[in-house]
């Protein structure tokens, strides 16, 4: 394929993608394909000459399209939202095409100049404290990591080094091994699975925080388990506060956990990958609060603030800290500018230029723009959770804080597991559940970008509909028993 | 910006990528700016109200371009390959426009489908013995990473668990941490610092094994660490056997190596970032013998196989050794069908639809296509080098197998860095050096997809012309002391 024709295929495939979001409604949320669905549908090996673009293309809806979950339709409301906007579409289509590699500085001076730049200006959107921008000669800064799992790791992992060198100073009769033997992670027991991943990967001990009633770490909890620790000869280093869980979005006290940590010399990492775009509107933003005893920060643009995947931003107050965990210098990779990359900020050596999307989005939308988005999701779930409220069969299950409601039918786990099949069985919107404490809850998250409140009021229609013949079936099982 | 104007604005994208990639020669390899160039440019924080497309548009040319290191130009020379197609192009974009997360397979089973049978494709197009492959009912297969570093780590952590786990069953009164501080990898000498930096993540020792006098890690040199170490004390669990060496794609030798690592329990991941992509062509299969003896496997169709970046293909003879290393299972991810995801593959909880990428390229280039592609980059590397070997004044510092040439001027190495800063001050052509043993090298790499005999003539010009300026500057430099 040549030049010309990606001309005429690329805007084939534009319009495709139009077609597709203009109608996403219309497709059945949910596929109706069982596991090896695929494999059956396409040759055993590659083609040895060339095909066609149109065999290709028409392939798109006879073998992808009917095993595709449909995030970004209105009918979604599983997991989180995945960011989608036209903006973002166009800004990577330029990053595809130039098809550099920031690296480095010199790899692409623009990649990195603007990744830096952008993570200063979605920083002042959330009113972060100085100290973690770039700015012209600040020591902190932010950098785009693949995932929020990633944020974790490289902070857990620069807390590791700093504290291991810590103690080796003052004790240097202790080997590496001996220390990261000693050392203890935590984290809420509602915090996501990829904090625990982390500390498996970094090879040092994790420990669950219990939370409150309200699913929130407190410092009473986190003091009394660093005390405990600490007498049992471990050495406290790591704690992941999260803003936002992933079943319910609850909030961990920061206010309370900050202070405990700085006085305890441990490393305060805030994971808010979801909850954290909201903060760009004043009204949510005092969330945020406590961010100053904070070493390092991550949420994901590109789960709530239209960014397409990946983009998830991460800020620390000293650079240093993450250079010093990771500095390797081959001669292949070095050049006149070093300190100026994010090489040495993350997992993998090479990065697309995700800035572009930041860019575009951010210059289209406005920071208003972006705020109407957040506010119209929030807005979606409290009309929904009065729903569920006025229906007293239903119950909802913790506080409503941002875009996502957690419920349940009053009753057994059985009833609500029941539910959340038949309601997932008709394929027409998408639920995922959650565990808290002893309860399968069912999660309603506001997604997509296109969802209204017709969608909203749809879903309840579908739910209450489903949960009704349920009861009624229940009803006469147990007349039968 | 909404779907009417997304189509307007897209193909205009789409357009301006055409003209960029038609044009891309005239513009200067490497860009003319300094430290903080882009800051100046634009505004201290985003918009608080939209802005045009047009207002955006515009500074792509004003902005980003100035910064841009041209990879895909045919005068680039550096690194190694970035891939570049427009077939991967087209599915990128379609990538966006669907927008999913493949983390699992319910979160879009076309997506982790697509990716399996992919790795299918690609394992059978380069040969690799059945067990790698995950067919119907196998226990191995492929997965999309984003990066050789990323490979490398969750092979050394699969590895980790592996062995911890034996130890603790022979040795019940040991420690998990025991263990650790025993563990030590390996890696040639020339092995990419991705794999010292695995080693640092994973917190265990890493020890570089001497390669020989053609840069290759050798059976006896790894037999002697492991016998020298065991003697110690440690635990030799992980090498890392590089096809295709960074610095000067070299080939350590694994038909040595293998047996040696199955002998003594040591998991062998081959690390084939650059060159794998050469395996698809017949006569370059060889390189890849002795991978029966491997337990893991990876290579970047991002760097020479026509695919944008990202992907990176692995490959695992055993699964569950992966999913071992990493499961963790809250019930928001559970599903019906929770073995066929690739989510315990892989650092990052969520994923791109990349196989789009992969299936587009290999169906629209065909085996053949490709093949293609790779045998003309090698050809002009044997261009090059045959440039070079007729000039006296130059010599050759490896053996060309591949797309790579590693040549210098006889003489010291500040003759050399003065060379290279010459080249690439003109930015007419941009090269980067490499270390071999205590030489400064010239690496001379073939990269760009439109690269032909006229770009390798005039860099080779250009190069003469300036060494010839250079020796003769030194030679009065020498005349006047």
């Amino acid at each position: 394929m040549d030049a010309t024709e990606f001309r005429k295929r690329g805007k084939e495939m534009v319009d495709y993608i139009a077609d597709y979001i203009e109608t996403i409604h219309k497709r059945p949320v949910y596929p109706d394909v069982e596991p090896g669905y695929l494999r059956c549908l396409i040759p055993e090996s590659a083609p040895q000459e060339p095909e066609s673009f149109e065999d290709v293309f028409k392939d798109i809806e006879k073998i992808i399209m009917p095993g595709v979950t449909h995030w970004n339709s209105p009918y979604f409301f599983a997991y989180f939202p995945v960011a989608h906007s036209f903006p973002a579409l166009l800004a990577d289509i330029l990053s595809g095409g130039i098809g550099c590699m920031g690296f480095s500085w010199a790899a692409s001076p623009a990649c990195t100049e603007l990744e830096t730049v952008m993570l200063d200006w979605l920083g002042k959107m959330i009113n972060l404290p100085e100290e973690f921008l770039a700015g012209r000669d600040g020591e902190g800064g932010g950098v785009i990591q693949g995932s929020a799992s990633e944020a974790t790791l490289v902070s857990l992992l620069a807390a590791r080094t700093k504290t291991v060198r810590r103690f080796q100073l003052e004790n240097p009769e202790l080997t590496e091994s001996d220390i990261m033997g000693r050392l203890v992670a935590y984290a809420s027991d509602m915090a996501h699975c990829s904090v625990e991943r982390a500390a498996l990967i970094g090879g040092v001990k994790m420990k669950n925080i219990p939370s409150d009633d309200k699913f929130t770490a407190r410092g009473s909890a986190l003091q009394k388990a660093v005390d405990e620790d600490k007498a049992a000869g471990l050495i406290p280093f790591f704690f992941c506060a999260t803003l936002g869980t992933t079943a319910c979005c609850s909030f961990d006290k920061l206010l309370e956990l900050g202070p405990i940590c700085n006085k305890e010399n441990i490393w305060l990492h805030i994971d808010a990958a979801y909850a954290g775009s909201s903060f760009i509107c004043p009204e949510f933003r005092y969330l945020l609060n406590g961010v100053e005893y904070a070493n390092s920060l991550n949420f994901n643009p590109h789960k709530w603030l239209l960014i397409n995947f990946d983009c998830s931003a991460m800020w620390v107050k000293k650079r240093s800290d993450l250079i010093g965990a990771f500095k390797l210098d081959p001669l292949y990779l070095q050049h006149n500018h070093q300190e100026s990359g994010t090489f040495h900020w993350q997992i993998p050596l090479g990065r697309r230029f995700r800035s572009l999307k930041m860019w575009f989005v951010f210059r289209m939308y406005g920071v208003k723009g972006l705020q109407e988005h957040i506010r119209q999701h929030v807005k979606l779930s409290h009309e929904f959770e009065q729903l569920v409220l006025q229906d007293e069969r239903f119950e909802i299950c913790s506080e409503v804080m941002l875009g996502l409601v957690c419920f349940r039918l009053k009753g057994s786990n059985e009833l609500n597991e029941e539910l959340l099949k038949n309601i997932n069985d008709t394929k027409k919107i998408h639920l995922v559940p959650c565990q808290l404490r002893e309860k399968f809850v069912l999660r309603f998250a506001i997604c997509s970008r296109t969802v209204e409140s017709n969608h909203v009021q749809l879903a309840w229609q579908l739910i209450t509909k489903l949960a009704t013949g349920l009861l009624k079936a229940w009803e006469q099982k147990d007349i039968k028993n």
